[in-house]
């Protein structure tokens, strides 16, 4: 039985109501020896999708322990509830079966066990079924910590049952991206205006040190750096960023903000 | 002499400037063993109401421990500072008497002993007497954690003359309910949307499966629901919720929004 | 070799993104003794000025202990990365070499060794030479509680190269300050919108009871002050604040937006 003694929080409770404290404290009182580190709780309310890319940049750095995740819209409803092990045991993953938890499981290597949260002698009894992160998925996410075995926790699910998919990143051989550049998507927008892309940093070597960045009707040249250093005032920058993407930049401004992009934006890259 | 190992830290320091982490610092030299549980500290500036019905929310789950509340508009005057035992002594409430701590209090029970914090040998020699959190509450709070029993803080207080009351809820018979409808309070919006009503869910049984709210001049019909996904889109809908109250809501949308409910706001509900 | 137990962090990295989450995951599992005590992490983005006066505010509360701290605009370029250790080695802090750790050790007291952090057998191999929290300075710190010395981490260097200066006051003797008035500098306004002044309050006894404040072509009177509560509705107060300096404050309300300071705004403080 693997033994847990670390638990990685997310959700999208923010932080100025008492709920992420309430789980702690619940996960306290379950497992008192277990750390529990707050991974964010800002995820937009409901944003399942900004939770999962959340979690999947996350993934290389999450074990070993359990990750708690709750985004959770469809609570009080049918959806499932799981508990998803990475294939060594390294990482078991807590949350709603809506696509939240599968990009990060399948980034940590092939799925091994999976349970459905079926057995109640394992949740609290909660006041209205409206609070799972504090009744379901925290104290068993301690129990975890304390000891349980996954298959305790309820019915054995079908990995491919599991909702959500591997994160797709945009692909192609140098000769193909230098041929016909790529269409990519923009994943995220960090505090400091970098603009995460769904594609490897290496997959835009082929492009050469001078890219194009075409973003609706304007097309712009990039520097391709390797730090933010490389680059002059004002200058855009295409490197890779901490967890391996292509990432626009500006030197100590805001990327996102001067070319208006958002999660979402879709823009091409080319050679010049 | 009961000895704590956890303390819920509750205040409006907000996390932009370094008072929280200040504190957390002090209690780590005073009580290294101790694990402090952040429950939130976005209680509006100054807002005693906000910060007890908060603590009054999360009462059932911060036992067994200590629960460390600042909100202190008082500080630096004559205000008293309290240690509040619960009279199984699962709990000890320490913070400024100004009504902050009574309705979590009398939550979890009858009051046990209860004292003033005038031994000065418990706290810091602060720099100015504007930060009791860091330099008053904290140490006490820490003290408790490493043996210091509660009798040693100060002069025992009467408990009936604390600030503040236990929390009034809207109260009627189920004929009463159904006959003359209820007048009742939001409580508190919380980050969905969801709007808190100043009543037990209970006593809205006798409301009936369509019960009627009037907002101001506007009627709306609501579903009495069990869960989120018994509302249809758009549908208005009251149900308990994580605590126990009364609620409206709107599946994966904000009632709050919808209807302009913000805390305080006052509403009648009725029988069809 | 002195072996810390706690790391107090500080950073410009928000709580939205996981940033901070992951640098606490980085440190539990290279120091999983460790205690990380997050002092703020809302340091405007890239304010290293901001950073650097936060840390020296906290300093008399961060020891025993490694402080970790990220405001760091020139990550991936050739600044350095830097310990300094305190001369009574109560505190090292761990960041980069670009002023903002100095102010807070200079108010430690005289520093004692100093290293650049180059050697990599400490650092983790990162994705993108772009995030120094996570896999320099994070490990690091993390290092020095599991009793890696100092020295071990690299080069010496000399505490006059380092980049930044003590904090400087404004200063005078009471008959100057008395004669002459002084100008003093808002440092920071607080969550409560009091506006501290570089300035020990101690300098301002000179100026007597009712000081006068001149911001831009206003000319205002003041009161010096125990606490808010010596003051009347609408007052402007004079005080000592929790770090020794000299506030502006009204009782229960923002001096800072009564009066239009922000960080930086320069003023006039004399005798009536």
């Amino acid at each position: 039985v693997a033994r847990y003694d670390t638990i990685t929080f997310l959700s999208d409770f923010g932080l100025a109501d008492e709920f992420v404290g309430v789980v702690h404290r619940v996960i306290r009182r379950l497992a008192s020896e277990a750390a529990v580190i707050d991974l964010t709780h800002q995820i937009p309310p409901q944003d399942v999708r900004a939770g999962a890319l959340t979690l999947w940049r996350a993934a290389p750095w999450l074990g070993p322990g359990v990750v708690l995740a709750v985004v959770d819209p469809g609570v009080g409803t049918h959806r499932r509830a799981v508990a998803i092990e990475a294939a060594d045991a390294s990482v078991v993953l807590v949350g709603p079966d809506n696509g939240l938890l599968v990009p990060a499981a399948y980034r940590l290597g092939s799925l091994g066990r999976v349970v459905a949260l079926t057995n109640p002698a394992w949740h609290l009894a909660g006041a209205g079924g409206t609070f799972d992160g504090r009744d379901v998925f925290g104290p068993v996410a301690a129990r975890l910590c304390s000891g349980v075995d996954l298959v305790e926790l309820g019915e054995h699910v079908d990995p491919l049952s599991l909702r959500g998919a591997p994160l797709g990143l945009a692909e192609g051989t140098p000769d193909e991206v230098a041929d016909r550049g790529l269409d990519v998507e923009v994943l995220w927008v960090d505090r400091y205006g970098n603009a995460q892309l769904n594609v490897a940093a290496s997959t835009l070597d082929a492009l050469g040190s001078r890219p194009v960045v075409q973003i609706g009707p304007l097309t712009h040249t990039a520097r391709r750096a390797q730090g933010y250093a490389d680059l002059a005032a004002g200058e855009l920058g295409l490197l890779a960023d901490s967890t391996g993407l292509g990432a626009l930049c500006l030197d100590r401004a805001s990327a996102a903000a001067a070319l208006g992009l958002t999660a979402g934006t879709t823009l091409r890259l080319g050679v010049a």
